[in-house]
C-alpha cells in the first residue's frame, strides 16, 4: 500500500457502480438516443458531506463531461447521460468531501440553534477565498467580495448570516470545488451504442428458394423480391435469409433429413461450400451476386433491410478443404473429423479445428467473409450455432467489424445453456434468439422475462423472439392450431421489441411435426423446395400486419425495460403492460394462453406502476378489435375466447374528459 | 486484442467465482480450520468436455495445492479447501478442454449404439500416448502399453473397447492431462484466517474503576483482578476495558454528561490526554503500565483475554496537542477544532485532522499506538468510531498489525449506516458492532440475521451481538425489564457466535434511562465511579452462567452460517435452529418476544434442513429448564412464560431408541 502523495488523504469511497458487468470487463449496449442510468455507493469516513459527479465521454475524446450525482438516500447517488451518437462511450464517477457544504449545513443548524457564529463566519470566508483561487473570469471578484462580506466587522452579524446561506451565493461557491483530494472511480465502464434497429425490429425469414411462381422451379433473387411487398404489409424490416451459398454434394441430405439425396434433392443450404465456391459466393440457382445486390436495393424500397446467414463451417466440398486442410481436425484414417454428437453424425458438415496452430489465419479468414459481404452491402447477420465457435473469437471479430462499420447487427443464434447464451452476448452480439419458443406457461413466461427485462441480463443481452424457426415447430404451435399461432404471434410481438418469424410457415399456421415428439417439420424446407399458398383465406397475413402496425404506431413496444406484469387469477390468462418512461404511451396485452377453451378472469392492474389515481376512470382501447371500454380501478373483468381473438391489445389513455372540460365549467 | 502465442486456443471461460468481494479488492475471512467452498461458472464453446481445478496455497508459497472441482449443473462447478493454518491463503480456478473424457463419453455411447469404432480406438490410442509423453515414472510405461492394446490389430475389438474405457485405466490417463490451453481464472482471490476466538468468543465490558471493594473509591487493575473468578464462573473469555488511559481535565464531563464537572468527577475515560501521558500511558489512578500487565497475567489463569479500548481521539490537555499541532484543524480563532455535530459540540474532544499534509507522521503514530498495547500482551482491541477515521488508515494500519501478529483481534465499534459498516469490515477489522440492539421484533430479526448469514456480508463481516452498552440502553430492555434482559440474553448468546454485554448493568438488569426517549443510563458509569452489588438475589448470573455454558458444550452454536428460521403463527414468538455441518449437533431456540405476556403458538419445523425424516419422532431436550419431549412431525405445539423463562434452547436428538435397538431383535 503506498503511503506517497495524496494516498491516505483521499477519503471518500466509490463502490458498487451500476451498470457494471462483471467488474468491468464487458460492455453495456444502448441504442442511439438511449440513457444511461448509473448509480454508485458512495460514501466518506465521519460526519463530512460530500459531492459526486458522473464522468462521461465518446470513446476518442480527451475530455469528461460531468453531471452532479443527485443523493438517493443510504449512501446511493444517481445521474444520467444520453448516447447521442453512434459511438461507444465511457463513463465512471468521481466524488470528493466537499468542506464547503458541510459548512454551509453546519452554520444553517448553528444559527437555528441561536449560537454564536463569528468564527464560523471567518472559517467561511476563507473557503469562499479558496474558491475564488479556483474561479475564472468575473466569478473571481464576486467571490472575493462575498468573503469580504463574511469577514466584516462592520456588517451586522445578520446580513452577514443571510449573505452566507444565500442560495445563489452557495451555488456560486459550488461551481470551484476544492478536487485536489477527488476519489476517481476505479475503472471506466463502456457502453457499445448500437442503431435504433437494434433494439426495435421485425423480422420475417424465408427461404429465397421456395419463392418460385412455378411449382418445382429452384427460386431466385428475383422471384424474392416480388414477395417485398407481401412481407412489407405485413409491416416487416428484416428480411433473413437462410445461407445463399453454393450446397454441398457429399453426403448431401434428402427430404426429411434422409441420409442419402435423390436426384433433384436441393440439399441443406447449411451444407455451404461446393466446386463453384465457399462462404464468398453466391449459389448458381439463386442467382448471382449482382442480383443479390438488386435485391437488397429493391428491399429499401420497402423499407425492409436484408439479413444474411453467417454459419462458420463447411461441406466436404467446400474449396477450404482442399485449400487449406489446416483448418480441419484430421482422423488417424486420413479422413476430416465431420461434426458428431455421439451417436449422431453429421457427415454432410466439417467444423473448423479452432484449436489448429493456423488459427490466426483461420481467424483473420473468416472475418474477410463478414468484410465480403459489408462490402457488398449487408449490414445485418444472423450467426448459426456461434456458441460452437471459441468465445473469443467472437470478441475479436466483432469488434473488428464495428470498428469499421458501427451500425452492423450480429443476431445470435445460440439454443443452448442460458450461461453460454449470455456469454455470446457480452462477446458482441447485437440481439439473441431466446427460450421464448418453448415458454409458454404464464408462470413460464413471468419468470423468463423478469430474468431477461429486470435483471442486470438486460444491459448486454437483447432478446428477440421467434415462435418458431425452421429447426423449431413446438408441441404449443402442433396442438394449438390456429389460435395458438395467433397467441404467441401477440406474445412475440408485444414482449420483445425485436421478434420474428419464420415464414410462409408461420402465418399459414404450418404445425405438422416430421413425427410425434420431434420438432422438426414434415416436409421441411430446409431439405427440399415448397409452394406456399400465400393467398389462402385462413391465412395470419392480416393479423399480423394488424400487430405489426400497433407496435409501429405505439413507442412502449418498442422498448422492453418497462415491462410489467399484472395478477390475473385464472393460469390461463397472462396480462403485461409496457410503457413509455413519460407514460404517454401505455399498453396493456391480455392473452389466453390455452387455445382451447374460452376462459375468463378478473385482472388486478397496477394502477401505481401506471401512473394512474385509483379514484379516476380511465378508457382501455382494444388495438386489435378496436372496442373501447371505460375502466375503473384495479379490478376488471376479462374474457377471451381462442376462436375468435386470443388476446386483447389495449391502450390505456388515462385522461378521459368530465364536465370540468367544458369551458363553461367554473 | 492480443492473436499471439495460444491466446485464441484457449477456449474454456471461467466467471462468477465465488467468493469474491468487489472483484477482488478484498479478502474473505475465516478463522483456522474452517473451510473456503468455492463455485465458479466454467464452460467452453461446442460440446466438449472440460476439468476444473481449485488452485490454493499459503500467501508465500510457491506452488499451488489442487484439489478438482465438481459438476452441480447449469456450467456450476465446486471444490473446497480448510485453512489449517493461522495465515493467509490465495485461491484461484484453472480449467481446460479435456479431449481425453470427451473422446471417452463418445466412445461409450458409440458402442452403445453398436457403430465400428475402430478409428476412434487410434484416437484413443494417440491421446493416450501423448498423456504417456507427460507422465513420469512406471506410469509412462503402462500408459504405453494401454495405448498399444487400443491400436493392436490383433486383439479382438470387444477386448480393446473394454480396456479403453475400464475406469482404471481412464484414471491413469487423467493423472497426466493436456493443459497447455488451459484457462486460469483472471485473479487471486484472498482469504484472511483468523484464530477461533475471532469466530467464537464472549465478551464482558467492565468499567475497572467501578470495582472497588471499597464505596466511593477509585478502582484499581488489582480491584480489576479480584473480580475475575466472578466472571468466569459467568463463562466469559473476554473482558473487554473501556479506555485505561489519563483522562484530560479541561472541559471535563460531570455526572449525567453535564458540561461541567464537579471537584470529585473522574471525567470520561474516551476524553483520551492529560499530562500524565496519552494513549501509551496508564490512567494513574488505575494503577501501573506493570499492574495492567499483571492482570493479563491473572486473566490467563482464568481463560480470560484482556481487551482494550482504541480511541483515537485526544483531550484537550493530549500531549500531542502541544508536541504535533499539524495534526488537528486549527480554527481562524487559533483555538484547535473540536469534535461537532452541529448544534452538538464535544468541546472535551478533538479529532485528529487526517486530511492534514503531515498524515503519514500521524498514521505512523497511531499505528505505533497499536503496536505498544501488543508489546504489552494485548491481542485484543475494541475499536471506537472507526467510522470517523479513514477507511484507508484502517486498512494499512490493520494490515501492517495482522502480518506481525496474525493472532490479533479487531473489534469495530461502528454504529453508523450499513454500508460504512461493512466497509470496515471489508478493511480489516475481525469483528463488527451489529444493529442488534435494535432488531426486536421477528421480522426484524428474521431479515436482519438473513442479511447477516445468508448473503455475501458473512464473508467478510463477523458479527459481534450486543444486547446493551454503556452508551446503549434500548428502550426494550427499558420497559421489558428482568424477562427482557433474558430474551435479548438468550437472543444474542444464540443468534451470535461472538456476543457481549456491558455488565454489571446487564446482569443486574439496570434500566433506568437519563431521560425519557434517552437510551443513555440515568448516573452513567462514563461519568461516575458505580458500586454495583454482584450478589443482589435477582442477578442473572447463573442464567449467563447456563447459556454460556451451553454454547461452550454445543458447536452447533459456535458458528452462524447454519442459522435457519423456521415459522411460528404467532408474531410474538420467534424460532430458529443452528447445526454444526454434520448435523451431529443441532439447537433449535424458540423465545418469547414480548416479555409482559405468556405467549403459545405452533412451530412448523423444517425437519428437512434438520436431517429428520418426516415419519420418524425425535427428541427435545430444553438446555435450560431440563425437561425433554418427544415430538413427531414438523408441526408442534410451544407455549413460553416471560415471568419463568422466555425462550427454550433445545437440543435436538434424531435418533430415538426402538424396539430395533434391542440385540434379540430379528
Amino acid at each position: 500500500m503506498q503511503l506517497r502523495d495524496d494516498y491516505g488523504r483521499k477519503r471518500v469511497i466509490i463502490q458498487k457502480v451500476k451498470p457494471e458487468i462483471d467488474s468491468g470487463t464487458f460492455p453495456i449496449k444502448r441504442t442511439v438516443g438511449e440513457k444511461v442510468v448509473v448509480e454508485a455507493d458512495i460514501f466518506t469516513d465521519g460526519h463530512d458531506a460530500l459531492s459526486c459527479v458522473l464522468l462521461y465521454r465518446k470513446e476518442g475524446d480527451a475530455n469528461w463531461t460531468e453531471t452532479p450525482m443527485s443523493f438517493l438516500g443510504n449512501d446511493r447517488w444517481r445521474a444520467e447521460f444520453a448516447v447521442a451518437e453512434l459511438e461507444s462511450y465511457r463513463y465512471s464517477v468521481q466524488a470528493w468531501v466537499d468542506t464547503y457544504k458541510g459548512w454551509s449545513h453546519g452554520l444553517s443548524k448553528k444559527v437555528e440553534a441561536g449560537q454564536d457564529v463569528s468564527v464560523d463566519l471567518l472559517i467561511g470566508a476563507q473557503l469562499i477565498e479558496e474558491a475564488a483561487e479556483r474561479s475564472d473570469g468575473p466569478d473571481g471578484k464576486k467571490l472575493q467580495q462575498l468573503a469580504a462580506t463574511l469577514r466584516s466587522q462592520e456588517e451586522p452579524v445578520k446580513k452577514r448570516i443571510r449573505v452566507a446561506l444565500d442560495d445563489a451565493n452557495g451555488a456560486l461557491v459550488s461551481k470551484y470545488p476544492h478536487r485536489d483530494l477527488a476519489t476517481e472511480y476505479e475503472r471506466e465502464l463502456q457502453v457499445v451504442v448500437d442503431r435504433q434497429r437494434a433494439g426495435f425490429s421485425t423480422w420475417y425469414e424465408m427461404f429465397p428458394r421456395s419463392c418460385s411462381a412455378e411449382p418445382g422451379k429452384h427460386g431466385t433473387f428475383k422471384d424474392c423480391a416480388a414477395h417485398l411487398p407481401y412481407m412489407a404489409a405485413m409491416g416487416f424490416d428484416v428480411l433473413y435469409l437462410p445461407p445463399i451459398h453454393p450446397i454441398g454434394r457429399s453426403h448431401r441430405k434428402g427430404k426429411n433429413n434422409s441420409p442419402t439425396a435423390g436426384p433433384g434433392d436441393p440439399g441443406s443450404p447449411w451444407a455451404i461450400g461446393a466446386e463453384e465456391g465457399g462462404h464468398k459466393h453466391v449459389h448458381p440457382e439463386l442467382g448471382t451476386l449482382e442480383e443479390f445486390r438488386q435485391l437488397m436495393t429493391e428491399a429499401e424500397k420497402f423499407e425492409i433491410e436484408i439479413a444474411i446467414d453467417i454459419a462458420f463451417q463447411c461441406s466436404p466440398d467446400h474449396p477450404y478443404v482442399k485449400e487449406h486442410p489446416g483448418w480441419f481436425l484430421w482422423r488417424p484414417d486420413k479422413t476430416v473429423q465431420y461434426a458428431e454428437n455421439p451417436p449422431k453424425k453429421y457427415e454432410d458438415i466439417y467444423p473448423f479445428n479452432f484449436e489448429s496452430d493456423r488459427w490466426q489465419e483461420l481467424w483473420a479468414e473468416l472475418r474477410d467473409v463478414i468484410f465480403f459481404w459489408l462490402h457488398q452491402g449487408v449490414r445485418i447477420f444472423r450467426v448459426d450455432n456461434p456458441h460452437t465457435k471459441p468465445f473469443r473469437f467472437w470478441a475479436w471479430s466483432l469488434a473488428e467489424v464495428k470498428k469499421e462499420y458501427p451500425e452492423v447487427i450480429f443476431l445470435s443464434e445460440a439454443f443452448t445453456r442460458p450461461k453460454v447464451m449470455y456469454e455470446l452476448a457480452k462477446m458482441g452480439f447485437t440481439q439473441s434468439y431466446t427460450y421464448f419458443a418453448w415458454r409458454n406457461t404464464k408462470w413460464e413466461l413471468t419468470r423468463y422475462f423478469s430474468e431477461l427485462y429486470q435483471s442486470d441480463v438486460r444491459e448486454y443481452f437483447r432478446a428477440n423472439l421467434w415462435p418458431n424457426t425452421p429447426d423449431i415447430l413446438t408441441e404449443y404451435l402442433q396442438m394449438g392450431g390456429r389460435p395458438a399461432f395467433m397467441a404467441r404471434l401477440v406474445l412475440a410481438a408485444t414482449l420483445g421489441a425485436n421478434y420474428g418469424i419464420y415464414g410462409p410457415a408461420f402465418e399459414l399456421c404450418e404445425n405438422r411435426p416430421r413425427e410425434f415428439g420431434s420438432e422438426e417439420y414434415l416436409d421441411s424446407e430446409k431439405y427440399e423446395l415448397k409452394q406456399w399458398d400465400l393467398n389462402r383465406p385462413d391465412s395470419l397475413k392480416d393479423f399480423i400486419a394488424r400487430v405489426n402496425k400497433i407496435r409501429r404506431q405505439n413507442p412502449a413496444l418498442q422498448s422492453d425495460w418497462n415491462l410489467h406484469f399484472h395478477p390475473v387469477d385464472n393460469e390461463k390468462i397472462i396480462a403485461y403492460s409496457k410503457n413509455t418512461d413519460d407514460l404517454s404511451n401505455i399498453i396493456l396485452v391480455v392473452v389466453n394462453l390455452d387455445p382451447h377453451h374460452a376462459h375468463t378472469g378478473w385482472l388486478e392492474l397496477d394502477l401505481e406502476a401506471l401512473g394512474i389515481l385509483p379514484q379516476h376512470s380511465y378508457q382501455v382501447h382494444d388495438l386489435l378489435g378496436d372496442a373501447r371500454f371505460l375502466w375503473y380501478g384495479s379490478r376488471n373483468f376479462v374474457e377471451l375466447n381462442p376462436q375468435v381473438v386470443p388476446a386483447h391489445i389495449f391502450r390505456l389513455r388515462r385522461r378521459i374528459r368530465t364536465e370540468r372540460d367544458f369551458d363553461y365549467f367554473m
